[in-house]
């Protein structure tokens, strides 16, 4: 029996909810949860917001635990190590996209907790071939929001080349946002961090931004034209994709990481004058995420994040729906 | 004194007209043209379609003829050599990107025959640095459109990576499209050929293409989908660009070298989801096309053109503007 936290019906608050886990297949593991990562797609979950959602939903995608259980044909986990679990819980392991280290693109991937059970639980039961062992330099708490948001914005760095000669901007300051900020400190690359929030400055500076900026102020945006290689959106929102575009320098990659809402426009000649590309990335692949986590390790990343109990998880969800966390919420057992 | 066809007013027929040329400088040429092919931007110029032509107005980007004079400093090019030169005729040669073999991209490039006098005309006198030695194998008249529109589907092609392993399409089997299925037979890809014409299904096939669809029927646009790596648009059209992106594999690109009216607009779930990009593609540098120049003489790529004698250019335009030049028309003196 796994006690869990569930939202019984659309935007309802968590209540408890306990369900028998599935049998266990000889390639799954069960992990005993000790934090769990609160993401704005949690909320999504929970509000039915992409129309996919099936009730009892138990939200959580950014898992660290220790292994409790090992199916048979389980060889690369033991009992008692510790991992971290992201937004997929499992691929198809056959196709060409798998085969080669681009699991996040299988079209029979599926989510952690998206017509499954996720991590606002004592445990979970999952394919252990999604379940990845953990630097012991990474403290649990910070790995949780690793695990998703993390390899979110590192992926993308990794696949425009970003290295210490480039320049990005980074459009929102929030979970994904300031990790961002800091794996680009990391990579010795110049960044630039767009926020609605002008109280972020001084930290967005102390995580290693050069230069903060509003995203919705046309001047600010105007002062920044032609500056950058890659710009990372990680907001939800509508903005003037037109004048982010023009941001870009020559060659430059606008990749959303978030989903606005409604439909992108904006004037075909941005992209064939100065060669402009706006694309999108969706996390990362078992490779990446590990390449991540070594990453992170080895240059003492750190994310930003506030812990509560797991048992206050209604009034995290209430700080994240009311944008107060700074950066990223992490719920501890 | 050049002896020239200029259109003196916006939308105008052309007419005899002559001019001084500029004083050669040292680093300029003088060519004597013999040929010049006709792209759908000369009628954009003719008719004012960017609000940047100013009247009288000399068409024709596509030149190719023989050196006459050399200035001072021009060392690569000798006297009675032939030469081709294509939609840019010089750029500052000092910015980064100038420096990269981007010219281009340079903000202060400028184009043969918009604010210039351009190639249908007995001479040009222009920057020698943007003239083209032109290998033998290739003929005059077959020269001419691979300047201007041969480099405008190659540049991408190679930025791209496309080789014998990749699925391309290319929308639109004009001048452009046609010199891209016969480049990418020679590169060893597959190519699919959206038209608007069913009437071209036969010759798109025998130019190497190994399917051929509509361009605007739903239903062929849906029988691709997941197919490409990279979709070339060489249209001016409005196009159902949404259904165009879910054509892409996940990771491909939508590149744009046409300009198409209005506003580009789609979900961006459909980028996100398949990390698929839109971008878009300005001709090439100055390495570009001589590599490409190199690829087509090597590959005997030979583009299908109609010739007309030059002074015949406004019967060969209104062939253009009909939609009847089968693939590219060149001006012969």
């Amino acid at each position: 029996m796994i006690l869990a936290q569930a939202a019984l019906a659309k935007g309802a608050a968590l209540e408890p909810y306990s369900y028998e886990p599935r049998e266990l297949a000889s390639t799954d593991i069960e992990v005993e949860i000790s934090h769990c990562g609160l993401c704005f797609s949690d909320i999504h979950i929970i509000d039915d917001g992409w129309s996919r959602s099936k009730y009892p939903v138990v939200p959580g995608h950014e898992i660290v635990g220790k292994v409790a259980l090992v199916g048979a044909a389980v060889t690369h986990l033991q009992v008692g190590q510790r991992v971290g679990i992201g937004w997929q819980r499992s691929a198809c392991l056959e196709c060409d996209l798998c085969v080669s280290g681009q699991e996040n693109l299988c079209p029979r991937q599926e989510a952690t907790c998206l017509g499954h059970h996720g991590g606002l639980a004592s445990r979970i039961r999952i394919d252990g071939r999604f379940a990845f062992a953990l630097p012991e330099a990474i403290p649990s708490s910070a790995a949780a929001p690793l695990l998703c948001g993390g390899v979110t914005v590192y992926a993308p760095m990794r696949r425009y080349g970003v290295g210490a000669t480039s320049s990005v901007a980074v459009i929102g300051i929030g979970g994904l946002g300031h990790m961002a900020l800091l794996m680009l400190r990391a990579m010795g690359a110049e960044a630039t961090a767009f926020s609605t929030s002008a109280a972020k400055r001084d930290e967005a500076l102390a995580m290693g931004a050069s230069d903060f900026a509003s995203s919705t102020d046309p001047k600010d945006l105007r002062r920044h034209f032609g500056r950058f290689d890659l710009v990372l959106s990680t907001v939800h929102a509508r903005l003037d994709w037109t004048s982010y575009l023009q941001t870009l320098k020559p060659n430059g990659t606008l990749c959303l990481l978030g989903q606005p809402p409604g439909l992108i426009q904006f004037p075909p000649s941005l992209l064939i004058t100065g060669q402009r590309s706006i694309s999108g990335s969706d996390i990362g692949g078992r490779a990446a995420i590990r390449e991540m986590l070594r990453f992170v390790a080895r240059h003492d990343i750190a994310p930003v994040i506030e812990t509560m109990p797991m048992a206050e998880a209604n009034a995290a969800i209430t700080r994240l729906r009311q944008n107060q966390v700074r950066y990223r919420m992490v719920l501890e057992r």
